[in-house]
């Protein structure tokens, strides 16, 4: 069986596990100086005198990096032509220079399109969990996918 | 008045305009090949040939920008202490090489919290808005916000 998946391919409760990635201080700073100035993302001195006592990833960072996680499996390289947004996105606790974290999907829903037979979306939970087993953010992506080719061809 | 602004300081309705950036070509291919590497954020010639037309931000970039545009106001550098997540995270249209992009903020929803008397969450509407005036992209943030020190003094 091939490993990419068209929309059909997808069914409820499906579950995924990505590879994981380990985050650096360096890129903690480097991402916060250019989307998320805040001097807990930037400023370790701040960041131990701030609610978080040390420097933490920003949260966009941390969603970015999930998203990543889960593109590089393959799994939508053929079928993944965008996204129309992401629900009930949360940030359950920090992530910390060093911290190592994957992703785990699970597939909520799958809905072909009504206007469009070539395409549908497919809503997967994401949570993302840190060297501990800790879930330190999830949310919900709607990726919208293309069909089977042999359905539409 | 002081510039920046503690919880007790924003009423739901108030408006907020970003200054604007500009989002080069290298700057989408620079962040997609960390973030979100599909062939319509990274490769011009795979991008022509996709439903966009051409290469386009990864939408995770846009909102990424969307969030420092506000931050560099300075409006919450005083109080800002960190966010339990976002809501209805909606990409609306496509964000090209050139594009410049502001964002305009609506609060629709200041929160004291009830069990830490120093805190509490603003809710914004953020659009982000391009050269046409276009919004390319809306979500709802939840500041965690510190209240006025006189308050809590």
């Amino acid at each position: 069986m091939r490993h990419h998946r068209y929309l059909d391919d997808f069914a409820p409760g499906e579950r995924f596990t990505t590879a994981g990635i380990t985050l650096t201080e360096g890129q903690i700073i480097d991402f916060a100086m250019v989307y998320d100035p805040q001097p807990f993302h930037l400023d370790t001195h701040a960041a131990a005198q701030s609610p978080y006592g040390g420097l933490i990833a920003s949260g966009f960072q941390t969603v970015a990096l999930t998203f990543r996680l889960f593109i590089q499996t393959g799994i939508i390289a053929e079928s993944s032509i965008g996204s129309p947004g992401i629900d009930e996105l949360r940030w359950l606790a920090p992530v910390r220079p060093g911290d190592t974290l994957h992703a785990e999907l699970e597939v909520l829903e799958v809905r072909p399109s009504r206007s469009k037979p070539d395409r549908g979306i497919v809503r997967m939970l994401y949570k993302t969990i840190n060297q501990h087993g800790d879930t330190v953010a999830s949310y919900i992506g709607n990726h919208l996918l293309k069909r089977a080719p042999t359905l539409t061809d």
